[in-house]
């Protein structure tokens, strides 16, 4: 019988100070052909609104796979609820047999999430002395607790269309050790930052290519499905180098897809993560360069951790 | 937190003389283009070979979705495991928040396969005096014990490639009111009896168009995956009526599939099973038609087992 791990069990055991590297890891083995990773799974609703996403795979050698299944129902929070639920799979690679039920409540994709923001910022980004927070939801705390395994820096401007939510978000990582401004715009955000990271629902572009000064790097992580845009596509037609986690999902969906549809950048300009952690010369080369990191969430994330939460719990 | 049930908990809440009623109902609904089945996930390994399949969907206007992931691991019997593993999630519509998963160990998969057995002798059989059964396996019990939900016919002429497993098959349906016996050859059962069901692992035809009389029904539920082939493709061109489970899916694998590239068949005339459900008259329409079904398995299936089981157990 499969063992089940609920959230609390799932948190103890899980070493946040190891995502960051698994997840670099495992985009240098996604980019590297090394991972057999099947197109996304899709299931959508209308009404309410919700989109379902099953993102699965196995690293080539490893002793096990993991099939992922998470939610997005937009209108559960008016209902009290979060609007994210998922679970992972870990099956055992060589009988198929179902190892662990990990219930986790989507915080698995908070945090490789999170991880994914900290490695295009390690790779990518210049010298950091504030960073740009755009949204202030949940995966904008993961995103900074991220970043504190990359970089010292902990100011921090942060925006969200929100006043409120803007007001929380900074109480709440102030205790952590971050200085939190808020911003009255984006714009300003961007203005005042060495990394801008973009984390909203939105569908329409909060950043122009105005508001983006040389020297900047961009982390995108919004446009996780068809119809969400964050960068406006001319932000990606001037950026000197354009970085997706999955070439071939960015041409899908994403700031990518966006941007390439109206012909601010064709598909192979668009280098791929695991390429520059790999390969530093194709990502930022001098200090000047815009950089944009389009970041939609590949499969090979969700194995990283869900690998790391299975050999935790069950060894 | 979803509820978590064992495939004991499941067994217990199943109420096993409702499912051939349950997937008859969810045919006639998928081929009436009431679900949203997207296409089957498909993971593939080499070594030791196995296949892992993700089945979902929804029926439209249903308050739950569900997500099968099954595997089939061909050399655990070697290891003294079952070859199939799987598990079902339960997901609410109105909020995508996951119910309850189904630790099935794969019976749910079996139980559906059997109702899908059932409904099609029900719809395109002719009289039944005898039953053949082609395999011995799992699936041929379950393929036995639905079929007693729509036949009195209680005579089974059985052949599997193994002497010890038919012998085995005999012995235990027999205590249940079967009466079995063993026949040497796929030929001998085919000639022999007016609906023959095939429920084997075979990637080469058992059956071919010499060994089929007038009058018979041919239902095929081994050809579940890419490479598989029970009938010989001429079985499919001499039949006078040739069904699948689903259309689209018949053309990648199944018997049509086969039948298809071997020009003994075109596309056009196979009809789906729903729509035989629905409409009589495109099923068997006189005593001495051949008539086949292949198969295949589709989430409409899955979805119906894994709803009843979930208002079973969680009301």
């Amino acid at each position: 019988m499969p063992e089940v791990f609920d959230l609390e069990a799932i948190r103890s055991a899980v070493d946040e100070s190891e995502v960051v590297d698994a997840v670099e890891q495992a985009f240098v083995a996604y980019s590297r052909g090394l991972a057999d990773i099947p197109p996304v799974g899709l299931l959508h609703f209308d009404d309410p609104p919700g989109d379902v996403h099953i993102k699965y795979g196995v690293l080539r050698g490893d002793d096990a796979f993991v099939v992922k299944v998470a939610s997005g129902f937009y209108e559960n929070p008016s209902r009290g609820l979060p609007t994210s639920d998922g679970v992972m799979l870990v099956f055992e690679a060589a009988t198929g047999r179902l190892g662990a039920v990990l219930l986790d409540e989507g915080w698995l994709t908070e945090l490789r999430t999170g991880a994914a923001g900290a490695v295009a910022a390690r790779h990518l980004a210049p010298p950091i002395e504030r960073i740009g927070m755009i949204g202030a939801g949940v995966q904008g705390r993961f995103q900074l607790r991220a970043l504190a395994r990359v970089t010292d820096c902990r100011d921090v401007l942060v925006w969200s269309r929100s006043a409120d939510r803007a007001a929380a978000y900074r109480d709440e990582l102030s205790q952590e050790g971050w200085e939190i401004s808020i911003a009255a715009t984006p714009s300003e955000v961007a203005a005042a930052s060495d990394l801008v990271v973009t984390a909203t629902p939105a569908q329409e572009p909060v950043l122009f290519a105005a508001d983006v000064r040389p020297g900047i790097h961009i982390t995108a992580l919004g446009s996780d499905n068809v119809g969400k845009q964050e960068l406006d596509a001319q932000i990606l037609g001037i950026a000197d180098v354009v970085v997706a986690d999955s070439v071939s999902q960015a041409t899908h969906h994403g700031e990518c897809a966006a941007a390439i549809a109206a012909g601010a950048i064709e598909q192979g300009q668009i280098v791929e993560l695991g390429q520059v952690i790999a390969d530093p010369g194709l990502g930022r080369t001098s200090p000047d360069q815009i950089t944009v990191a389009d970041l939609t969430g590949v499969a090979v994330q969700d194995i990283a951790v869900a690998r790391m939460a299975y050999r935790a719990l069950v060894g």
